[in-house]
């Protein structure tokens, strides 16, 4: 059976195939950067004129009430929850991840006094190590990389937890959480997991590896819109004993009384520190509800096909290219890296043939495969448009050479 | 002159009555709490609604170049900056208030090695001196609440920067800026002003008072929407000597390079954190859009004409409740705050009645307004029925004195 045929046929019995309506898409671009930016949920942009025209203009400062936007960072979180693998008071909707994971090295630290090191990995997403440089920058933490596996190799007595990206962002690889997890924790240390290109696309189970804590990215997988707000889990049975170093106002036991001493929330609300971002919330919740109608079973069932098709396609199709990813689905995210010295060109070239993956410095050609919208048949699009541009040299030009703010 | 006729007069002559038509406001209310959450500017739902369907939904990744979303940070704070007395690489939207004041809190202190004392006033905002609590808790800082004036006389060799609100949340009382400022750093200390209370209202010159840092809000005064970002102040003189200790990746010289190693970027820009909140920044740019338009001098002028016909009427009309704003024009800012014992239930049977202020606990109740559409027949409204309720004991019922969530 010829690719096309195999795509024809695995897009008739996929039963996520419909699941595309429930995004607004462009009709001549092949999306497959859901892992940098989710496509736009249907549902979204009515949510987002009511919450302005309506809750806002209408209802002003009454909404934070009326409209319940003071416990949008628990119901979100609460949402998110099942997505991951933790009960609904365990996640909360709040700041970026970087900010995140700041609060969260800071709540690893102070529960392993006498311990100051942060392992991570070099060539980790780059904002988690450096969030543990402004810690160290401050005399609080120290840095080690862990040169070599496995990661627990690298932890003894002076290491207060593991920061690690579930999902690599360039590869697609995934740690094994539960191994990972149990074998820093055997060492007295706690692992801090980044979700970011994982959750809403994967199989994640936190509570049933035991994780410690999480961060996430809501505008990826969850479709929560550029620069959506994060989350972030503690487990229940850490909550009592952390504290967030960035205490605001929201994560007070009574902000309203506005009292001079700060006194902790109970439970995942003390993680909180400014006033929610309403409409960056509303946008997150409109995603997330559209990933929790799918499924993550279904999801992540047919990200395993959609990247072993796309895989078997590109090896098929244009042998000359080397895909970074895991050949074996178990290890593997919902994205395909391939390395080619042009990445960044053919990435260009690609984009204007309305192809749009995304490039990782140096080489790297980065393609999501966000299941609620992609098909069978736009991977193999893509993979048919990629040798073409490839064999064809017309990546060649140098407009696709000259670099963007933004690659 | 009645109130009545008085107000009608003002109204008159009032140059910025056309400003209402900026804002989209219910028929019903009169709307006295903009200095809680601001009114929804006009230009912001079409401009959300583009934001959403046109550059999330079609531009898609593409929008952080072709729409410019990665220089939001910088360019909406480059439109506050003339608001505020700064140069517009002086200023960058972003994160909350809160957090914003955490960098700068440990900005402060890095420039004062071997100075570890926070100065804040008792009653300050709660968040200012809750994050100071954050940092102290983490052995990085210590407060000292200064009891008692001037608070210079609190400054000795131990204190590295002094924390204050420029307008005060309860009472609207102004700080003078430019004589706290050189006293201060006659002590060799530095001052962080939160100007979440008087940014859009009132006029501020930071680089003339020659300031060292600044926060603010953007939900307030400059419209910007629920929980919109906030905005960070840097002299320029200080920007290549401090660090941001939540060194997030778009914080770095090259966020795109990937690199492993934290390099701060030059300017302002080093002090991101995460990824940009979109929805928020375009949100907060039409506000500051709207208030650049009115132009600060004006709307000062009218908020001291504003505040100070209010303050008349109520101790011509309701002469039993103590107002707690300064009487002068000159230490005010565009609030007026006054006190009862039953200032919540007041406040709720206000709003029941469509004039919407707001509640400081225990018995504040306050009045916000934001000259660029509150006019003096809606202050006089505002008396006339304060008065009637009081009088009439109309707020003496039970459903009045549940206390909801957010008060």
């Amino acid at each position: 059976m010829s690719f096309a045929d195999e795509a024809r046929a695995l897009d008739a019995a996929d039963p996520l195939r419909s699941a595309r309506d429930l995004f607004v898409l462009p009709e001549d671009v092949t999306y497959l950067d859901g892992n940098s930016l989710g496509a736009l949920p249907r549902a979204t942009a009515p949510r987002i004129a009511d919450v302005v025209t309506g809750q806002w203009g209408t209802g002003l400062i009454r909404s934070w009430n009326d409209a319940h936007w003071i416990d949008l960072p628990q119901g979100v979180g609460a949402k998110i929850a099942p997505l991951i693998g933790a009960r609904p008071n365990e996640v909360i909707a709040c700041d970026s991840t970087s900010v995140n994971i700041y609060k969260l090295l800071c709540a690893a630290l102070t529960l392993r006094p006498g311990r100051r090191v942060i392992v991570s990995e070099p060539g980790n997403f780059p904002t988690d190590i450096y969030m543990v440089q402004g810690l160290a920058a401050l005399g609080l933490a120290e840095q080690r990389l862990a040169r070599g596996n496995p990661i627990a190799d690298f932890v003894d007595d002076d290491v207060a937890a593991v920061l690690l990206t579930h999902a690599h962002y360039k590869s697609g690889r995934l740690h094994d959480m539960a191994a990972v997890t149990a074998a820093v924790q055997a060492r007295g240390a706690l692992v801090i997991w980044d979700l970011s290109h994982s959750a809403g696309a994967v199989e994640l189970d936190l509570d049933g590896v035991n994780a410690d804590f999480a961060v996430g990215c809501g505008y990826k997988y969850l479709n929560g819109g550029p620069g959506a707000p994060a989350f972030l889990y503690v487990a229940a049975r850490h909550q009592h004993a952390i504290a967030n170093p960035l205490s605001g106002w929201m994560g007070h036991a009574a902000p309203f009384a506005f009292e001079d001493a700060y006194v902790p929330a109970p439970g995942i609300t003390r993680m909180l520190s400014g006033t929610p971002p309403i409409l960056g919330l509303a946008a997150l919740e409109c995603g997330v509800d559209t990933v929790a109608a799918l499924g993550i079973p279904a999801l992540a069932a047919k990200s395993r096909l959609l990247t072993d098709f796309f895989m078997r396609a590109i090896a098929g199709t244009c042998p000359s290219v080397e895909c970074v990813s895991p050949a074996h689905p178990e290890p593997r995210g919902s994205q395909v890296s391939l390395r080619h010295p042009d990445a960044y060109a053919i990435c260009r070239a690609l984009i204007d043939r309305g192809v749009i993956g995304d490039f990782r410095d140096p080489d790297i050609l980065r393609f999501g495969f966000t299941p609620a919208y992609v098909g069978f048949g736009d991977a193999w699009h893509a993979v048919e448009l990629l040798a073409q541009v490839i064999e064809g040299r017309a990546y060649d030009r140098p407009e696709y050479r000259e670099r963007a703010a933004v690659t």
